[in-house]
């Protein structure tokens, strides 16, 4: 006799503002699934959680927080991925969905892909599903009416913890940058764009849309400051030398704009 | 006397699945403001429009289609985007707010940015407002369950058209890419991602959440096909030499699970 487990789904909340849950998320919420979502310890609060509490919804008495603690041992976050996949195995075998409570998108820098795997080597059965959300990036982007990317314009996003040579690097490739948790590279950042002459182009945000929202344009007072994990910097380069593009709209309108 | 304008208010429907789109789009799309939606030509049927219509939501008798021609003419684009800025500043001037429907993410890669510029050149005192949404990029990872980029992993999004060369380059850098707008480039592309071995590790997907999406694993299958405009590929590049963080996660979970 097989077992009929519930679904597993990936619920994106958005970054922060809980007007920016979709439609299919809200519905997922307020469906009969089972609650789960991440902390980093147990009692702690849970960011994600959070969004949804200020959508007003209620916690539901059976809703469960897994553990993801902020650690770089691999032996305990081994041992916490097994539990949290264990725990999401035991409560999907009652048949019932399960959601997976993330903020932002849970394809872009989400835990949701590690859980999902995590219970798929458990149980090889579990059907998982990932409703989308809207990223931290395109919510900043929004948020100080700025495009993000435009036209024909290159768009790089990577945790700042890459290193400073990579951004270098990327600036001569890309028109736009998001540099995510932004955090531990902060002065090294800040010298780049200063040395590159760009820092009136970058634009701090952290936590978008949520009460503890925090947007910078002036980056450089940032400097000896300290910043939360969930920061980022949105960085436009104008004065990029651009190569026209082999096909496709730039290099059509670049000739039709000089035979105008 | 001050004439008071209404708000032009970007709304972000996400990039066709109408249960994508965020709770204040809907709300927006219910509100009492002007509908405003792009066409390719007077008549012709509005992507951006037909999302809300799939939603479920009656065409305002009094909407509005702004017509932004697919021309690479400068002058031709030019007449157009002062046309849509001046019909959206008409509208704007009877002091109700105005709303501008876009598919995915108005930050991104959108023409919202355009327009908004145009109003404000006539206009400069009106207010401007984006509702952020989810990018077709996004979804198309959560449609095919796969990550877009996890824990350090670097995420480049520009459109192929930037040249096959770009691709290689970032391909070096990059552990995911998006290569949005595919089809002038797609016998490029395919070549080189057969060349660098990694063809098995992209995906094609076509007009995500609408009825007529499309996903193609086996992007090798698509040499010789006519694909639309609204196609995207995402590209793992998993054999790539990273180098370590400087500083973050990255490097520490490496000594890490050395240590361990």
């Amino acid at each position: 006799m097989s077992k009929s487990f519930g679904r597993l789904i990936g619920v994106s909340l958005g970054p922060g503002d809980p007007g920016l849950i979709t439609r299919r998320g809200w519905e997922a919420l307020n469906s009969d699934a089972h609650w789960t979502y991440p902390v980093k310890k147990a009692g702690e609060v849970s960011y994600a959680l959070d969004i949804a509490l200020r959508a007003g919804l209620a916690l539901p008495a059976d809703s469960v927080a897994l553990v993801f603690p902020m650690t770089t041992k691999a032996e305990l976050l081994a041992r916490a991925w097994l539990q949290a996949a264990d725990e999401t195995v035991r409560l999907l075998a009652e048949g019932r969905d399960v959601l997976f409570l993330v903020e932002g998108d849970a394809s872009t820098y989400s835990t949701f892909g590690h859980l999902a795997r995590a219970v798929h080597e458990l149980q090889p059965d579990v059907e998982v599903e990932v409703i989308a959300g809207v990223s931290s990036y395109c919510a900043s982007a929004a948020r100080i009416g700025r495009p993000l990317a435009e036209a024909d314009e290159t768009l790089a996003v990577f945790p700042a913890a890459y290193g400073v040579e990579l951004i270098d690097r990327t600036l001569d490739e890309f028109d736009s940058l998001v540099l995510l948790k932004v955090k531990p590279m902060l002065e090294g950042v800040l010298d780049l764009l200063e040395a590159r002459g760009i820092a009136a182009h970058a634009v701090y945000v952290e936590k978008v849309g949520t009460p503890d929202e925090r947007v910078v344009p002036d980056v450089l007072s940032l400097r000896g400051a300290t910043i939360p994990y969930l920061s980022l910097m949105l960085v436009k380069n104008p004065g990029r030398a651009k190569r026209p593009t082999q096909r496709g709209c730039r290099s059509k309108a670049v000739a039709g704009a000089e035979a105008a």
